[in-house]
């Protein structure tokens, strides 16, 4: 039987996606390095922030309120500190050369942390994280986005779903990678039960009124509920959360922040966003190698504790998507065939050829 | 009619346990430094905290596994990081030390982060972070803790409630103070739950074998569910939280993690914990007053955004602990009659007279 998806080189994708930026407007380097974060979304089986969303970047850019030709400025650092100025170029652009300044910072002092501010979405926070890895540091990466979650008690869309994300090396192949929203779940998967006319799950989210709903579209006029779901069940704990990443990120760059920001994709004023990026050196504290052994004992541990009925497994936080990855490795990145087609589409105007799926082995 | 509580003044509350304290052992500035701490919390309303645990410290030092009288050392720093041992003393005394150290490299470097080890219960987590604001300084304050929730798919108690607390200065009366345990509720709660024979909320708790449970008692033989609850409803968030606070904690100390740390208030074992503490200054990326004047609109939009239906008032995060803290000032320290009759006994054996109360006015 025919999948619902193809498959594609992750290089090859990746080409691709770069001769797409590019003929947007990105220069070499930069539509590149955007590529290579969306292609890792998809890769890590996190095609919400993958490939997907690369026809609403290009509205962006061809609305004139993303330059897609922007590099990124250091306004003012100090030895362990920088603020970054996007310049309202790709958020994957600032991400990554933000990120790379904050690991830069910890390899000569400890510790370095970036912000950014004057940004545009910038995909997985768990990419800029990971970058840390390969220097055996420690890597924190938060954003703010557009309002979508509603503080505790209250109904409206006042904060993003923003995410907190940290990457912790183990020495071992699978290193510790959180990268999560402080939303229960994201918005997209209220549009994705709505299609499908499934009901919702307790916590997710409230209707138009601030009461919790089961119903996906009522979910949808509505708000997301913060990590924790309604005040009984802790979810002015995600609510917290939500505003500690504004606070670090908004407020502490000096970008938007709260419901100051735009709707999710809004073409008519620029983003403005603030990243924050850390990277900490854990041979400050101690050997490297005894921090390494001891992270990857603490996983074995978690991963070799007694299951609950039915469960089959424990995993600990990026293993999932390290799977996903593996098997991207191995047989292609999986992509629907609609995301193929849009793609496909947007080639056609770059005057590319189509996208190289790889043959339908089913 | 009468109330279950009485009041304390709060200057004579810190007197008195510093009186025990030093009756344990205890030096002078240790003793206050641990007693402040200790009626901060319930002062801000987190009596779980306070010093209705002083009979288990006294309980610890009596048993040998603690030191009274240990002064936290520093074994390594650099400009922005430092390595502190607790030398099993008590947390407070090595968490306010080394949130100071902190603070003092991000005067001087706009970060500081200073680990420890080799320590013991601190008390609230938010009461380190807050010492940054004094400063216009952010603060942040995590800890590893003994084994009470379970991970995600999993049923044994493998990680601590591992706290997160993040203090952010905004100028005004009402500064940003998160403070949240990285499971849904702490385990007092189930206890309180089984006195009273309550049934539990959804997302609480999971039974011996695994399985989410509303019975109390049930819950107390299993183990806690991390924040967000089960899988469905995003519990492998706060698992994955919980998991990264051990990782930067213990791990990163080289103190104990997971369920190598032994059960609560064990008194067998030293609870050789691990403490990570942070000061950043939000002047490194731009202007002071900016960042303060950005942060206190961001918690005035939250607080007059529109109420979900029965709600009165939106609450940000430390909000409900400052107006505790108000009360506290103006009618002294909420304190329950068995609490005051557990400090009278101690108070006793350190022959001191009784805590003075205030008169009951009801």
């Amino acid at each position: 039987m025919a999948e619902d998806y193809a498959r594609v080189d992750e290089g090859a994708l990746c080409d691709y996606t770069a001769a797409i930026l590019r003929a947007a407007g990105m220069g070499e380097e930069g539509a590149r390095i955007a590529a290579t974060v969306l292609v890792a979304s998809d890769a890590r089986g996190i095609e919400s922030h993958g490939v997907a969303r690369l026809p609403q970047y290009i509205k962006l850019i061809e609305a004139g309120v993303l330059d897609p030709a922007a590099t990124p400025v250091v306004e003012r650092q100090s030895a362990s500190t920088a603020l970054v100025d996007a310049r309202n170029g790709m958020g994957h652009v600032a991400g990554d050369y933000a990120m790379r300044l904050a690991i830069e910072k910890a390899r000569a002092h400890d510790v370095g942390v970036a912000l950014v501010r004057n940004s545009n979405h910038y995909g997985i926070a768990g990419y800029y994280a990971m970058l840390a890895l390969e220097h055996d540091l420690i890597g924190i990466s938060l954003t703010n986005s557009s309002p979508l979650v509603a503080p505790t008690r209250g109904r409206t869309r006042m904060i993003g779903t923003n995410p907190i994300a940290v990457a912790i090396p183990t020495g071992g192949d699978l290193p510790f990678v959180l990268d999560m929203a402080t939303s229960t779940v994201p918005v997209g998967r209220l549009e994705v039960y709505a299609r499908k006319g499934l009901p919702l799950q307790p916590g997710w989210a409230v209707d138009a009124d601030g009461r919790e709903t089961l119903d996906a579209e009522a979910g949808r006029q509505g708000a997301l509920l913060p990590l924790g779901g309604t005040e009984q069940t802790g979810g002015y704990k995600g609510y917290g959360l939500g505003v500690m990443v504004d606070m670090l990120t908004g407020v502490l760059s000096g970008a938007l922040y709260g419901n100051s920001i735009g709707g999710l994709w809004d073409a008519t004023v620029p983003s403005d966003l603030g990243h924050f990026f850390m990277a900490l050196n854990p041979a400050a504290f101690g050997p490297l190698d005894r921090f390494k052994d001891h992270a990857r004992d603490l996983l074995r541990r978690l991963k070799e504790s007694a299951l609950a009925p039915e469960e089959t497994e424990i995993l600990v936080a990026g293993e999932k998507e390290q799977r996903a990855h593996q098997d991207a490795l191995e047989h292609g990145v999986r992509l629907y065939h609609t995301v193929v087609t849009a793609m496909n589409d947007l080639g056609a105007r770059a005057g590319l050829d189509r996208l190289p799926v790889r043959p339908d082995l089913s």
